[in-house]
């Protein structure tokens, strides 16, 4: 994509993100890094804890997980949590339908941990059955992982399911929930996992530079010497932070005041359920803009979630995609590209500080570039229906 | 430390941090972060270039060297340095006088690579005719570790003439250089060196959350395969910017852009020699003023860094700490405690937004906790001269 052009911004101002995150956040939770802490005083350790305990609540996880971040992007915590609660000779089930199910199972192989991949390609979810039949058949695998949301598609995969089949089988789940923690309901007392993951730049609308793993306490506690890595032993790290309230290492002080805001502002707005309620809208308005123009989504709607959508692109052959993204981000909005092997695509967010106006302003920018580019918008010439029936 | 209060800023204001990092920021550097940046467009892809080009000329090794950045803290950066150029049949020496180069060598304990280490204690510096003897006993030794100010003592290491000798029998020199790049002089053309590790919230006063590695780009071309983690994987980070212009997984956006700002006042200050002279600056005028208040300092002058220098604590009952700490925090300035496993002492920081006039406040704090004590400050009874005198 190395045509892309630096666009300036509309009328002066950044461009909205429709993307997965990083996402638009709001001034006040910009506004809370206007300051320096030391990483080593008593302010910034009271922060950090507050940081832990209310996502602990927010996963109703209080009694039975305990909360470790760690620095670096949500790929850091996904290969932390692997790595410091998959022993040596564990072995793993990939559940995967995208590029995330894909870069876990890399992970492992960083790792040298065994596993068996269920590949449902590019947008398929995993079903419930399938599981069952594997974990039965192979009485050897020890952890199963899931894509809560799959951003490459945008399907929200059947994670209580799974959990519960998981459960069942007396295996343990981790759940890379990245995209969908602070937006899709997650209560540890009904969904049963070890470790559920998810970063600071997502569904809370912080700002990038930590993950963080909630984890069981009864499994972590016997997890020294797993990890294969000093940064990333979320043991380790757990042990220092409940000893002295610090991180290990120098933490991103400014974006943990920045997620503190931010998890205000989320209460705010009604916590989860009040999150879901906007992002769920936002999603229904785009889709429902997005078929007028003529533009179909990749998944039907059973599989659609709040947090992202993919539109297969028009077959016109005057559409090009780097051409429409330059223009729709001149009107002050930067989309997504695909991420599938199979089909043209383009992907939308409805996550972070969009709402009604936004959404219809970048319905109103879409209509305006189709017109630009030539395509009929009424008329796109779109490829059949691809969508998921399952 | 549980017992360090929530002490409010002086005020109203926060406080200073005399400390190695996190370190006080200028009110634009924080001021770049009131913006979101989609990570995958051009305009952070332009930010993510400059910052690298940037980096490499204030090491003179623009020819010679690439940059490569990544996600977490300074401790991410070294051990994604030592994982990704070290081969798994390497044999590292770890010259080690203090906490960063036990660090380092607990590290490759991690990654499990040989290792043998120099270890000086506490406080003596590594001095390049030992370097020379180790390794010409040693011919099984392909990488040697330096600390270039080792914070735990706030000793200036010996890096030139270290570097000479490695250089000179045909090993590879791998430069922590976390609390001294953008202070202490490097040329990578006179300075021979494979790689040379800094971070964000150093010398070059961003705000924390990456850190990156100045590799010598034929060196790294040999990489592939050598690191033990997908996240900390230096060789395929620079592999896929060079190719894509894109951080591989998500970047922290506003902590780049901090950073970007950062480097234009570093740049204004003088650059290297700007900086490095306000910091000798701040040095001399903290210990001449601390000397005069009956403090010595851990290090004879020869090794003072102008980073961060330790002083002994004051063997007087009545000298407790924290409370200590608190009373010069509740002034408005944070201090750092010492990190010997001798002698008790504490740090003081010369590096970040300081000037004459904070320097003159924090020794005018000092004095007047020292009075509110009861501790003579005049006659303050410290143990006997325990100076460094090689």
């Amino acid at each position: 994509m190395s045509d892309i052009k630096n666009t300036p911004a509309h009328e002066g101002q950044p461009p909205y993100l429709l993307t997965p995150g990083p996402i638009t956040t709001t001034a006040t939770v910009k506004e809370a890094m206007l300051r320096d802490w030391g990483s080593w005083d008593g302010d910034f350790r009271a922060m950090t804890k507050q940081l832990c305990d209310q996502l602990l609540i927010v996963a109703n996880a209080v009694d039975s997980h305990v909360c470790v971040p760690v620095q670096g992007s949500g790929t850091f915590a996904v290969e932390a949590t692997l790595a410091s609660l998959v022993p040596k000779d564990g072995k793993v089930l990939v559940l995967m339908n995208g590029a995330y199910g894909q870069r876990l199972a890399k992970t492992l192989d960083y790792l040298g941990r065994d596993y068996v991949a269920l590949d449902k390609g590019d947008y398929l979810p995993p079903m419930p059955e399938e599981v069952e039949e594997l974990l039965t058949q192979d009485t050897g695998i020890t952890h199963v992982t899931v894509i809560h949301c799959e951003t490459s598609s945008g399907i929200l995969n059947p994670v209580p399911e799974i959990a519960e089949v998981v459960a069942c089988l007396g295996r343990r789940l981790i759940i890379d929930s990245m995209s969908a923690f602070g937006a899709i309901p997650v209560d540890a007392q009904t969904l049963p996992f070890d470790a559920l993951i998810s970063s600071a730049n997502k569904c809370f609308e912080g700002v990038p530079g930590f993950g963080f793993s909630i984890i069981r306490r009864s499994a972590l506690e016997n997890c020294q010497g797993y990890a294969h890595s000093l940064s990333l032993d979320l043991y380790e790290q757990w042990l220092y932070m409940e000893k002295t309230g610090q991180w290990r290492f120098t933490p991103p002080t400014h974006i943990v005041a920045a997620f503190l805001q931010a998890m205000a502002e989320h209460e705010a707005e009604g916590g989860v359920a009040g999150r879901l309620a906007r992002y769920q809208r936002n999603q229904q308005r785009l889709v429902a803009g997005m078929k007028e123009l003529g533009f179909r989504t990749l998944l039907n709607e059973k599989w659609l979630s709040p947090i992202i959508v993919t539109f297969l692109s028009p077959q016109n052959p005057r559409f090009d995609f780097e051409e429409f993204y330059n223009r729709i981000k001149a009107h002050g909005f930067v989309i997504y590209p695909g991420k599938l092997t199979v089909v043209d695509s383009f992907r939308l967010g409805c996550i972070g500080q969009l709402y009604d106006e936004q959404i219809d302003q970048v319905l109103q920018a879409i209509a305006a570039v189709l017109d630009e580019m030539g395509i009929d918008s009424g008329h796109a010439e779109l490829p059949e229906q691809n969508a998921v029936t399952a």
